[in-house]
């Protein structure tokens, strides 16, 4: 190969960022190197320093540099409703809608068996052991509306609803705003299932 | 914001990286903290490495941890022919060809006023150093086939040509292995202009 041992090595590094392949690795490589070096070099720091400070919050596996996260740390928060979320954009989702004020579980992903991503990874048994604490009266099942989402909230139902607390799923139907006739087929059907009375 | 402080700076800083805009950069820097803490490590001090390390080739100006790149520092190269490139990649791509056995010089991009990108970021006086010491011939002008690409290569042309070394631009024309019937017009007029004797 044409280019230097370490240019190579800085490459094939980069390929750890998710979507990044051979040849956006090289662009971004070469980016750094001759148009933003101070930029680069601002996160290489950062990335030391998040790596080596970032974990999980205690209760909710938020990411946080403290032991609890702002919300759990919060005690402005109603502790008997807990809102299940697959990642921390997702709490940030529904925390800007403003309908929500009890606290939050991260998975940190959903149930995918061939990527080796379990309920451990999932931190399911945090999620028991905090159920079994008594405080929460509800548990809001809110993993994205997509097969693996779908299947999470399904295995955590039937594993929850054993232990007396009300479980519940957000509801699936029309977005507010748009177009009945560009609705697809399984959202207008969710949408009739779930009708209610007026 | 609900994220921690480290957290947004790590997905602040990761946006130096071309192409990623604050979803990517959020999502990146999920994947980093939950999924892949060695290969985020790894890259971090590999970029520490490669930022205080790699530099230009004294030459060429292609990246490299020594004095000279690999081609420079070669003794089977014939330097009385240069090819001007925008990009350590088309250095790449000309050697791959195999159809070249002169050296390079690397602009590292190609002329875009708007983007403050002028002679002197692209290394003309470097270049034209180079012609001055004698040893070069031809400079064929390689730099892409686009608009900033043929701006380039024609406004090193009109520099160099007074100098007295032959200079020549890479052949236009239809693909090897593509069908006539789907060139382009530009590419199929550029073919004509450049048809030769059998």
């Amino acid at each position: 190969m044409l280019y230097s041992p370490l240019l190579l090595e800085l490459i094939d590094a980069l390929r750890c960022l998710p979507g990044v392949g051979p040849k956006t690795a090289q662009r971004m490589a070469f980016h750094m190197l001759d148009r933003d070096r101070d930029g680069a070099q601002q996160l290489a720091r950062v990335m030391g320093r998040a790596l080596e400070h970032i974990g999980y919050c205690e209760r909710c596996r938020m990411f946080t540099e403290e032991k609890l996260c702002k919300i759990c740390a919060s005690t402005q928060r109603d502790p008997s409703q807990l809102c299940v979320v697959e990642t921390p954009a997702d709490v940030v989702a529904v925390e800007v809608s403003g309908g929500f004020s009890g606290l939050y579980f991260v998975l940190m992903g959903h149930l995918s068996p061939l990527d080796g991503i379990g309920p451990d990874q999932l931190g399911v048994d945090a999620l028991e052991r905090r159920l079994d604490e008594g405080e929460v009266h509800e548990v809001i099942l809110a993993t994205n509306p997509t097969v693996e989402g779908e299947a999470t909230a399904l295995y955590l139902a039937r594993l929850l609803k054993p232990l007396g607390v009300r479980v519940t799923r957000i509801a699936m139907g029309i977005p507010v705003g748009s177009d009945l006739e560009y609705a697809d087929e399984v959202t207008m059907s969710r949408a009739m299932e779930g009708r209610r009375d007026l």
